[in-house]
C-alpha cells in the first residue's frame, strides 16, 4: 500500500495510490492518519479516483512532531568521508519547516555557496514506542518514504554540530508516499541524479545501522510517536566529497528515488529575496 | 511582568505573577497565549486570584515548536572545555517530549551513568521572524526563562553529534516563568547548585553570543515561531569537566536559578523500571 498527502481546494487530503491516479480518503495529511490506531483499515477503505498531478503531492508527512536524522551510516559514504566505522549511529536534527514536497522548488538560500545532495531512505513510525527491542521496534514502523537531506556544507561544518547545516527552511523534499513495510526490497536501489548524472547509487541493505536498529537505539532515549521520521542516512556520491566538490546550482533538476517507493524530482532555483 | 504556565484540576491554565500567589488568565498555556499578536495585554487583564504551590507549575511552554540549544557560549564554559573561542555558535536541537516542570523530580535514566547539570538562559519567541536584523530580532524576543539543558555526557559524546546526549525524555527542567525583558538584567547572576553546594555562577553578559546575536543567526536559516526556545548555553562549572568528573545522583536536588526570572528546584531520583 502506498500513501500520499494531497493539496486540494480545500486542504490536504490523504490518499491511496490506485493504478494511475488516488483513491482519494479525505481531508487530512498521512501523519494525521497514523495517530489513529486503526490507520491501515481506514488507509484501505473506498474513496473518490482522483488524477495524478504530481504537483498536487506535499510532504507525505507535512509536520512530523520529529525528524531524526542518522549521520554515516553506509559503508560506501563512511569510506568517502575518510571517518571511520562507528560503533554508535551520530543522530542530529532537522526541524519540521525544512520540508518540501517531492515535485516542489528547490530554492537555494543566497546564504549558502554549497548547497549538497544526500538521498535517504527514511523510517515512519506509526505506533507510539520507548525502550523498543526487537518485536515493537518492527511493529512500530507504519513504512518508508525518501528524503533528500538536503545539506549546506558551508553550515554545517562551521562548527562540530551539523545542525545549522541540515535546517534551512523548505530545502528538504520528502516524499513521493509512505509504502508499507511489505512494498520495499530489503536490497532496494536508492539514487541520486542531478541533471540526469547519476552521483549517487547504492542499494539499502549497505546501512550499517538497519531501520529496527535504529527505532531501538532512538527509542532508549525518546518516546518515537506516529509521524515521527528517521532519516536514516545518505550513501556515498555527495558533491562535497568528490574533486572538485560539486553542489546544487540555479536550473538543475534534482531526482532522488528509491525502487518500491517511487521518485521525487525537485526543480532547483536561486532564491530571490 | 511574569508569567506560569499552571496544572490545575481542569487542565493548563496561563496565569501572571502576582504578590505571593497568580492571577488565573484562563486555559491555555504561555505558548498558546504568546502565538496571539496580542498577547501583551491579554496577559495584564484580570482574573481570579490562585494561591502558588510550586507543584502545580508545568514547563512554563510545554510544546514550543523548536528547541534550539547553543553550545560553549559562555567565556568562563569555553575555558574549562578547553576549546578555542568559536566564530560561530555552535547549534544542537532537543526535543521537545524532554521537558519537565520547574519542581517536577529529575528521574536518572538507568541507560546512562554521567547526568549532569547545565543552567542556562533561554530565550522566548513571541513573534514569527526571518532572517532578522538587529531591530527585528530584539522585537521577537518575548522575554526569557531559565532551563537546565541536563546532558547525559556518555551519550554526547558516543558521536560527534550532540543531540543523542541532550534529548532524554522529560530530563530537562524549563521555567518557572517567562519573565518580560524589563524584569533581567543584563548582568543577572546565573547560578545552579547540587544539595546547595554552588556548582556554576556567572553572569549571563558572560554569553559570547547574546540574545539577539542568536536570533539573528537562526534565524537566517528558519522561521522561528511564537514559543520557540533558544537555550543560549552553559556557564562554567558543569560535573563533566571537574577532576574527577561528578554526575547527579539519586536523592540531591538540582537548584537552577537566574536573578530577576527565578529559580527551579529538581529533585534527583533514579528511574525504577
Amino acid at each position: 500500500m502506498k500513501l500520499a498527502t494531497l493539496r486540494m481546494d480545500d486542504g490536504l487530503h490523504v490518499a491511496r495510490v490506485h493504478g494511475d491516479g488516488y483513491v482519494d480518503l479525505g481531508k487530512g495529511d498521512v501523519g494525521e492518519l497514523l495517530a489513529d490506531p486503526d490507520w491501515r483499515s481506514r488507509a484501505a477503505a473506498g474513496g473518490t479516483y482522483v488524477e495524478r498531478r504530481p504537483g498536487d503531492l506535499a510532504p507525505v508527512i507535512p509536520r512530523p512532531g520529529k525528524i531524526v536524522c542518522v549521520g554515516l551510516n553506509y559503508r560506501t559514504h563512511i569510506a568517502e568521508m575518510k571517518r571511520e566505522v562507528p560503533r554508535h549511529p551520530a543522530l542530529f536534527a532537522k526541524f519540521p519547516e525544512v520540508l518540501i514536497g517531492p515535485y516542489d522548488v528547490l530554492t537555494l538560500p543566497p546564504e549558502s555557496a554549497a548547497v549538497d545532495w544526500e538521498a535517504e531512505l527514511v523510517v515512519v513510525i506509526g505506533q507510539r514506542v520507548r525502550r523498543a527491542d526487537k518485536a515493537s521496534a518492527q511493529a512500530a514502523i507504519a513504512g518508508y518514504t525518501i528524503m533528500n537531506d538536503v545539506s549546506m556544507r558551508d553550515w554545517q561544518f562551521r562548527t562540530s554540530e551539523w545542525l545549522q547545516g541540515k535546517t534551512w527552511e523548505a530545502t528538504t523534499p520528502l516524499g513521493p508516499y509512505l509504502v508499507t513495510p511489505d512494498e520495499l526490497a530489503p536490497d532496494a536501489t536508492i539514487q541520486c541524479t542531478v541533471d540526469e548524472e547519476r552521483m549517487q547509487h547504492s542499494t539499502v541493505d549497505d546501512l550499517l545501522f538497519g531501520p529496527v536498529d535504529l527505532v531501538e537505539y532512538i527509542s532508549a532515549m525518546v518516546t518515537l510517536n506516529p509521524g515521527d521520521l528517521i532519516a536514516t542516512g545518505t550513501t556515498g556520491g555527495v558533491g562535497h566529497a568528490r574533486t572538485p566538490p560539486r553542489y546544487l546550482r540555479d536550473g538543475q533538476t534534482l531526482v532522488t528515488e528509491i525502487y518500491g517507493i517511487g521518485a521525487m524530482a525537485n526543480q532547483v532555483r536561486c532564491e530571490t529575496t
